[in-house]
């Protein structure tokens, strides 16, 4: 069976084998705690999220609750992923009289995938539910977008626990193509259907919908931080910290974005009707 | 990359370097015990109050029913932050047979800044929603008075992980700007809303605007602590026990207002338009 230990705390990193793309043993004590903090700030964040988009699906017609349900269970998950990527941090590491030791115990990065592989399609099919297509655009778009998403992160997998630079980039590029579709997907597939909502969503939809693109562009430039050379400390913060804020934005702030394009259109429609 | 460290247990402060702010080696077994009670108290007052306030947004019409979400949200945030500063705490000290010692494990006070970060923009929208202005004025009161209350816990926290007084005391001032603005806004900028209020709430939303100011003084005035020379046991007992009060105050009972503020339009407008 292949080694499948997160690579920043592959044994072959602590025995001098082929150096690790990051080092965790470079952390200072400030680095370690501002990482902590920021995961306990991502799990309080998406918890609270999960709570409040539950709460106001009695704000929203019954044709945008499903919406609303799965904005909270993005926020769910990722929550219970924060959870464990706290706790997995905090067993890495030992802080006694402000100096820090790593413990041995890994820092299980591959959470995140776990994460991701359940809330990226999810929050794509949040998008098409709230637009309210017909049942046979929103099957197919939600089958091939989220089916997209899939495939991204499941290719970009491989490449974060290989040991060499060349296969991290070959699963880069593979990945890439799911990524770059849906991009185009949400920039120039999904105009037709944005061009039939209603007009006071229409600057929400394309905002959630760039939204998306802006905040997924975060990821695809930090997996190439090794193999520009940037490692140590510094570069671990940078990355974790930024993974957390991109995570903050692409599923709290956007369930939220959705919640409110949600309850326009149901009151916009409750007005039509009446 | 600086050093984060929350100020009490820098490493520089363990060694000799120049001197915490505050130290936790000085603390008695009873002040020890004084401030894990008062998280403890802490932690139970923001939760029952979370429980009640959730419960109650049945007695509420559909058009506050957010206010009183989002004010349970700030109490279970806070509740979940109560209950990291109090087992930070406790892993800080070990208190057997009668005497005190500092274990080596930081006490982590940054969650109270992840806190403040996430519910007092937080409790500031309460306040605006409930007083149900039109959609523009609540959107552009709610990003004013949020974003500046972002601001103002953003620029506090690095004079308080600082290690020189001159620092600590650039950032109390950088801090104060938005602190200002919001005092202002909550008593000059929001007359004009509050007098267009019913009347048989508009003392209540006057005492809330009022509890938040001067709740909120707390603050600024224990930040400056250590630069007047206060530290030592009584220092620490008196910042922690009176942060916890000012939370307690700013939260919880801030949040009560906002029910019975809330509950009492909701009977109004069910009467008059009957």
């Amino acid at each position: 069976m292949r080694d499948v230990t997160p690579w920043p705390l592959r044994s072959a990193d602590r025995t001098g084998a082929p150096a690790a793309p990051m080092d965790l043993s470079t952390l200072s004590v400030g680095q370690y705690d501002f990482i902590a903090n920021a995961f306990s700030f991502g799990l309080a964040v998406m918890v609270a999220t999960t709570i409040f988009l539950w709460f106001s699906r009695s704000h929203v017609a019954p044709a945008y609750k499903m919406a609303i349900t799965i904005s909270g269970l993005v926020t769910a998950i990722a929550g219970y992923h924060y959870l464990q990527i706290m706790l997995s941090w905090e067993s890495a590491f030992s802080v006694t009289n402000g100096t820090i030791e790593t413990t041995g115990y890994a820092y299980n990065q591959a959470y995140r995938y776990v994460d991701w592989l359940l809330t990226v399609p999810l929050l794509l099919v949040e998008l098409i539910l709230v637009m309210r297509l017909s049942r046979s655009e929103t099957v197919s778009k939600s089958v091939t977008l989220g089916g997209a998403a899939a495939l991204m992160i499941i290719l970009g997998y491989p490449g974060e626990v290989a040991e060499g630079g060349a296969t991290r980039f070959l699963f880069w590029v593979l990945s890439m193509i799911p990524f770059v579709y849906i991009v185009y997907q949400l920039v120039v597939g999904l105009k037709g259907s944005i061009s039939k909502q209603p007009e006071n969503v229409r600057g929400l939809i394309n905002g959630a919908a760039t939204l998306v693109v802006v905040s997924w562009l975060f990821y695809p430039i930090v997996y190439l931080f090794p193999l520009i050379g940037l490692t140590g400390g510094a570069a671990v913060t940078a990355v974790e910290v930024g993974y957390t804020v991109a995570d903050i934005v692409a599923k709290a702030v956007f369930g939220i974005l959705i919640l409110t394009i949600a309850m326009r259109k149901s009151e916009a429609e409750s007005n039509a009707s009446a």
